[in-house]
């Protein structure tokens, strides 16, 4: 869906997940006038052209030139109907900012923030009206995957979850409404999980990087594209579903999670997992990872209409 | 590549992974006259036409009444070249068996044991020559993921390893080789990881089963289908790769891994996400994850093609 003229987005923050939320908001925006950046970063203009143009189709270009870019918070908010803030992890620099934001912004405008840890129930501390607030966390990078974790406060109204969750409803993403404040929310601690045991089996030696890559590019990455962990097993398991392959491999699976890995952050381990990792993979191709991505969900979409 | 006339292969047990595993071997097999299928059931010929017919393409079809089938192992080892096993998953029946197929197989021919989870170093304890077994771990469905976790006994030999992984690099698979007999091997250690904590989060009300699993399917899953988490994670964390990335989101990292799930088998979770898992997935179509899982697979292999 395009969104109307009165749709007015404000970024603020022009880092990769900022100049992603830029190319995803131009794809549905009446015009590039209707999307703010803001950033006090001194080579702003350069880096959003140069940026955005990696990432956009072609025939987008012509208009990064007209979306406005400032410096100034309190005129970027100033006409936004939607202010989402993708600024550094700091607790205290996200107080402040909601707190100015909150005074300089229309009063029906929706806040937004990125954050991919501190909840939004801590972020509104110095807000007025904290029932505003709520997070939005997109899966890097959001112009191409459809995933947003909507995790509100407790405060946060059930009008502004609504609205949020209609708004990218409508454009054809994925918000999912996570229902309580969790560290880390929902696909960061399943990802954290998997690369915690990940870390230990390359730790231990069993395989290496490179080769613990090709193990998940060819089972589980596919896998889960088409159908999440509990869908996957419950097909494993044949008629009886999920219980059944619980009942059949469930001995397996409590002698994995008993030996399971228990590295922590800032342990032996990082010197050895960075070592392999950045001479496996010098060279990254963003522009491949995208397109690749792109036709994945064109393939898993394209093959659950054709069945329905 | 195809298979010259001197390969042929013995399949013991007619499964889910056995059926999977015939369909594989049929598309390289220089005929179906190649294969031998060896299992107990009485209704081995109807269960091995029904299963196979689903699965392989329709020009296969005719192929599938010259497929050997025998319910006696002896007879069925006699010639092989290969002999793969996909039987129950237990320890004594697999003693016996190897033991029994060694009496009877050729001097040369390899043996694979499909098992997710008893080590050669166990199944081999009655054989005479303990070099001979090696565990060729598919990953299901085998003649549409290209996985196989091959992992050796410390009595394994270099020239079955090296043949085991010739074998499969030649026809198109991906075999990786596992250096230590680690319970669960990788791929089900990252996978039950997983599970473990989107089990506890289900269980916490925090998503629904249904939710966790859009919640990979439009993130870690297309994300992982392209390149596994240690490049994935390398890639999002700018030029200064893994190491910046973990430099910056550590502590939120290790206060996920902190606040980890300890769900274990056995416990209250179970009919919980059993009965989310089943009402969510009355049907399952795998002709449809069967499509999927092939065009990801398609359109991975393309785009890096069209990169390099």
């Amino acid at each position: 869906m395009s969104s109307s003229p009165e749709t007015r987005v404000t970024l603020i923050g022009a880092g990769t997940i900022g100049i992603s939320l830029a190319a995803l908001h131009l794809t549905h925006l009446h015009s590039p006038e209707s999307l703010t950046i803001v950033d006090t970063r001194p080579d702003l203009a350069v880096v959003v052209k140069d940026q955005l143009n990696k990432i956009i189709p072609k025939q987008l270009g012509p208009q990064i030139s007209k979306i406005n870019l400032t410096t100034n918070l309190t005129h970027a908010v100033k006409e936004a109907t939607i202010v989402q803030e993708s600024g550094p992890e700091d607790l205290y620099f996200k107080q402040s900012l909601w707190a100015e934001v909150e005074k300089h912004a229309p009063r029906n405008a929706l806040f937004w923030t990125s954050t991919t840890g501190i909840p939004a129930s801590l972020q509104n501390r110095s807000m007025q009206d904290k029932s505003r607030l709520i997070v939005v966390h997109p899966f890097n990078p959001p112009h191409i995957l459809p995933l947003l974790e909507i995790v509100p406060a407790p405060e946060t109204s059930q009008s502004v979850i609504d609205a949020t969750l209609a708004f990218w409803r409508n454009r054809g993403r994925q918000p999912i409404l996570i229902r309580k404040e969790v560290k880390g929310f929902v696909a960061g601690r399943l990802a954290w999980a998997l690369l915690r045991e990940a870390v230990h089996l390359v730790n231990e030696d069993v395989v290496t990087v490179e080769e613990l890559d090709r193990i998940m590019e060819n089972s589980m990455g596919p896998r889960w594209a088409y159908a999440g962990p509990f869908k996957s097993f419950h097909t494993g398991g044949g008629p009886g579903g999920l219980e059944a392959l619980m009942k059949n491999v469930g001995g397996s699976v409590q002698a994995c999670w008993d030996d399971a890995g228990r590295v922590n952050i800032g342990e032996d381990w990082e010197q050895k997992i960075f070592y392999q990792t950045r001479e496996a993979y010098k060279e990254v191709d963003l522009d491949e990872r995208d397109r690749a991505m792109r036709r994945i969900f064109d393939a898993v979409a394209e093959e659950k209409s054709r069945s329905s």
